[in-house]
């Protein structure tokens, strides 16, 4: 099953989305209001109580999959490239955090802002927590997933250089693509059997992996983060990228106006934005 | 004006405080129900027209000032020590974020987690913002802060070597100390005047610096900040620490549990709490 946030008219909603078909199931003043507050319903109530509309996908705006999140976790590089010399692979991941203001949805512009030129993408797995829980174990981890999504953790590369915390540089509004649906793990293959990720800009393959790479799993990650932190209903793991990244290109090669951004995961979906300028108000 | 966030009998409510009485302006279901969505009022309502109570300070439990914020935007060390070589002075300021799950209140249980012996302190100010905006001018910046607290960004220093971003080690739960109240700019002189901001484990003076000392200070965090991403009311700036702090002592001094932690700063306030073993459920 795929879930969505979107709005229409200015009016935010969620739904679950068939083919071009999306069933509303709720909005502000809605018995359950958003998606991340349906994850957090227990027990959830039955879909078809909620419904409350149908809209064409294509009249809609999507929004990023869980709109505001207590926590949006994200993995740096996390992918094996070759044969791996165990001695030198990394101990534990590289997490930083995004707040919920950076983030866009399939098909919203990605922001170029107009302090940099160095705009670039990740393409990325993203993991929506649906149960909440501590020092959750590997073994248990894939029970506290609602589903997948998919990343583009799109980084400003100079002010990420700023200092040695990257934070600046994956903050900027309008950077983090987050969509298009929410992938429930049912309709999903295990992602340790290799589901390929693709990034692509201007059609052109930039990136190329499969989830079976990942040097730090999904459930090494949840077990990981939930030993600091509770994960909640809502709370988005986004679980790395792969090398082929702009600025690790000979010559770095970074996103201009216009540029179209795909990143598209077997099974899970393709999110796709055409980065555009800040607007002068923003 | 002194503002708190507290719980009483299970109630999240927040209020005023006068000496030992806080004034109870709201709860769930209020008009106005946390400090976060008053600051968020537009115009806020004259407070006599929300008081539904009053509490002894004694029989509550204080919360952070804020309890759940979008962005919660820390720098790392930021106060000169003597004289400064401009040519080694850092160009931008470190910054990380925290999750509203890692903070605690006054006299709340300082948590020395389970996985580490090297829990540390780090004595600051917070800044907490009252108005929305980006692109904030560091000439307007001081209109954008509701008002200041005393925060204790204590650290959990292997986990935050794990690797070179400081993501797990700053968001154990129960590690971020923020309170007790929140003080209105009017009540707080100058920063620029040098407000003493010490900080005492078990009543030893281990911190010592003044607010006028800070490297990038509030008017520039905020212009700074808000290039890459909009406040909003209820987003706090904690605005880094001086030397001092346990690892960087000669031996590395690390919290151990029935240690006490104060930090202090003048005009603004005193926070205080000890530190207790995670509990077993946590």
């Amino acid at each position: 099953m795929k879930f969505v946030s979107f709005t229409i008219d200015g009016v935010a909603m969620w739904g679950t989305v068939k083919g071009d078909v999306i069933t509303a199931l709720g909005q502000a003043g809605s018995a359950v209001p958003s998606l991340r507050s349906y994850l957090d319903c227990d027990p959830r109530p039955k879909l078809s109580e909620l419904a409350c509309g149908t809209f064409a996908l294509g009249e809609v705006s999507l929004c990023p999959v869980i709109p505001k999140s207590d926590m949006i976790a994200l993995a740096a590089v996390n992918y094996r490239e070759g044969d791996v010399n165990p001695e030198s692979a990394p101990q534990f991941p590289v997490l930083f955090l995004r707040l919920s203001s950076s983030q866009i949805g399939h098909e919203a512009p990605l922001i170029q802002p107009r302090e940099s030129q160095k705009l670039d993408f990740e393409g990325e797995l993203a993991v929506i927590i649906g149960k909440a829980g501590r020092y959750i174990s590997r073994e248990n981890a894939y029970d506290h997933v609602a589903g997948y999504a998919v990343y583009n953790d799109a980084s400003v590369r100079d002010w990420q250089k700023h200092s040695h915390q990257f934070t600046a540089g994956k903050n900027f509004t309008g950077t983090g693509a987050f969509g298009p649906f929410m992938v429930t793990p049912d309709a999903v293959p295990a992602l340790e059997s290799g589901l390929a990720l693709t990034t692509k800009v201007n059609g052109e393959i930039k990136q190329s992996t499969d989830t079976s790479k990942m040097i730090f799993d999904v459930p090494y990650l949840i077990n990981y983060i939930s030993t600091f932190a509770p994960l909640a209903p809502g709370d988005v793991i986004v679980t790395g990228t792969c090398t082929g990244f702009g600025i690790t290109r000979n010559p770095p090669e970074f996103l201009r106006i216009g540029d179209v951004v795909e990143v598209e995961i077997d099974g899970i979906g393709r999110l796709r934005n055409t980065v555009q300028a800040a607007p002068d108000s923003n």
